[in-house]
């Protein structure tokens, strides 16, 4: 079974020994051959190089072999093709400019074609096939209507996010004419992912955390839900990942999506009973464990894949995105453990003799 | 029956046929009167200054009427105390230095004496007292031990929780030394809140949120359990607020706290079947709806008030401290809604006849 069948089997809730597993950011800053890239390219130029983006693709499935390679972009390059100027300024967070903040801004928005303003992503992701072959999985992904739209909102990440829940509250209309602009553009950028060669797509809703239950059901859902049906028509698996999603499980299984990312907060016993008949689920270690040593962080994963064990559909991941300051290390340490859960299924000394 | 009988009654879960209510930061720069006060005075200066910090304290009191005054005062005050250099940067968040990243730097703090150390908030809650005499209650509080800890291990605001997971992780005997230190400190310092007229304490967890419940439970709750044993033998009830605490009820229920301060992502019936026959609840408006016009906000205080009708034992308040840009209309537009609820009440005429 190679790392590709695995990863798909995960994600249709197929039996399987060892879960498959990939990092968040895997392509990211902890990898000194990331850096040795980064220095020679900008964030927005590394994103729209294919040859970069391949490189640091796979940089980590060399060092760690992955199960999957999660190709190298950024969930804002299709605010910038509809025609928000974006800048990553050293040391801060993202820049949008203008703000979206009113019907006529959101009027001003362009519809772009994926294939000719966001083609080199297609091309990066062609290269990676190039190289890996049909041996593991390549994940394409976007942001989640919410996440996406709060950046435009903003122009920027926020703390509060007062202007877009201001829209959302004073202006429904204006708010939600702008998750539809969103979601009509994000479902041809994925298939130009997938026509490239993408195997499964992931949906990042990063500061869904920050919304109740009651109004992400009512106001973001229905725009979620589109853009993953829109997706799965692809024929390719969908994985929902919200950050903070204790409280929204329920309304995340209701979305359509194959898998939840989930992350570290949730307890796997709850997440199994609320939802793990319904989806597959990915994640959730807590990234900081990557800061402990090498003990800690064996006992750590160890507790993780043991908790998932019995959930059927189960893909390792952490609960975040990788942080810049992990020691390459805690890696080698993470896949270290991973490697034993193979070999001792491989004899046929696996603790549990299946995973789902 | 006074605010401050209101108040306490419903820390107590005793039957009410309106809830009190109370806004956290509602001594803060939404309101010019505290912006003219704050001109003649840098942030820490004007805790450190009782004349200040009472008039602070007093200002949303004489405008809106809140059944509650929350002493103006900061949870880093104790890690000053403590020894820590704490200074407040124009714009920026509060920094700490030295952090305290070892057992020689646990071991270096110095334990305080509450009374001349900050002696000025004791001054503080007498003058408060002094105008309000008995028809309000005076909430007193402090940081958390993770939240508080968490401060002095990054020296600051932390985006990930690095250096403090790390110390829990990798030296759990010394992160739990500081968690004792902490709260050997905060146990005499809230009962000089107390002996100067403080009613009721809360315990701000602002970071909980951070932590699954597993790892609360094993390297937190113990800690919080004997801060809030220790601050309820001082004969007040004890409100233990978490932002972010969708995964912590249970947790937060077994701290021996009266009252759980929980923010808006929770939803108010999840919150009642979860913990709520066990603890008071407060909360949780989303603190962004007051950026709504009027009406949104009319109907989403009226909904939180809705929700919590059942809830025997409920304080009305926001989910999370109220925003520095708030217009200070939407405060009047709440307060409108809250005081239709008593003349309805008064009048016989209340949608429910009871509150818990």
């Amino acid at each position: 079974m190679t790392s590709r069948e695995r990863f798909l089997a995960a994600c249709r809730r197929q039996p399987l020994d060892v879960p498959p597993a990939w990092v968040m950011r895997q392509a990211g800053r902890y990898l000194p051959e990331y850096r040795a890239v980064r220095e020679q390219h900008d964030f927005l130029s590394m994103c729209r190089t294919a040859s970069a983006a391949a490189e640091v693709t796979l940089q980590p499935i060399r060092r760690f072999g992955m199960d999957a390679a999660v190709i190298f972009a950024d969930i804002l390059l299709p605010c910038a093709a509809m025609g928000q100027d974006l800048r990553f300024a050293e040391g801060e967070g993202p820049r949008l400019a203008p703000c979206v903040r009113s019907a006529a801004d959101v009027e001003r928005l362009v519809d772009f074609d994926a294939r000719t303003a966001t083609g080199f992503l297609g091309d990066a992701i062609r290269s990676v096939r190039k190289e890996l072959g049909k041996e593991r999985a390549i994940i394409g992904f976007c942001g989640a209507p919410w996440t996406t739209a709060s950046y435009m909102i903003e122009g920027g990440s926020s703390k509060n996010f007062e202007h877009s829940k201001r829209l959302m509250l004073a202006e429904p209309e204006v708010f939600a004419s702008l998750c539809s602009r969103l979601v009509d553009n994000l479902i041809p950028y994925l298939a130009m992912q997938v026509e490239a060669g993408a195997d499964v797509l992931q949906v990042f809703d990063s500061w869904g955390g920050a919304l109740d239950a009651a109004t992400y059901r009512s106001a973001i859902l229905p725009h979620v839900q589109r853009l993953v049906a829109g997706a799965k028509e692809l024929g390719v698996p969908v994985i929902l990942y919200v950050n903070g999603c204790a409280q929204l499980l329920e309304v995340m299984a209701d979305s359509g999506a194959d898998v939840l990312g989930i992350d570290w907060r949730v307890d796997a016993a709850d997440a199994i009973a609320r939802v793990g008949s319904r989806v597959a689920l990915q994640g959730n270690l807590d990234p900081c464990t990557l800061f402990a040593p090498p003990a800690v962080i064996s006992r750590e994963v160890t507790r993780v894949l043991d908790e998932f064990r019995e959930q059927r559909g189960y893909i390792f991941n952490l609960g975040s995105g990788i942080l810049p300051g992990v020691p390459v290390e805690s890696m080698d340490t993470l896949f270290r453990v991973l490697r034993g859960r193979h070999e001792r299924a491989a004899a046929g000394q696996a603790r549990s003799p299946r995973c789902g």
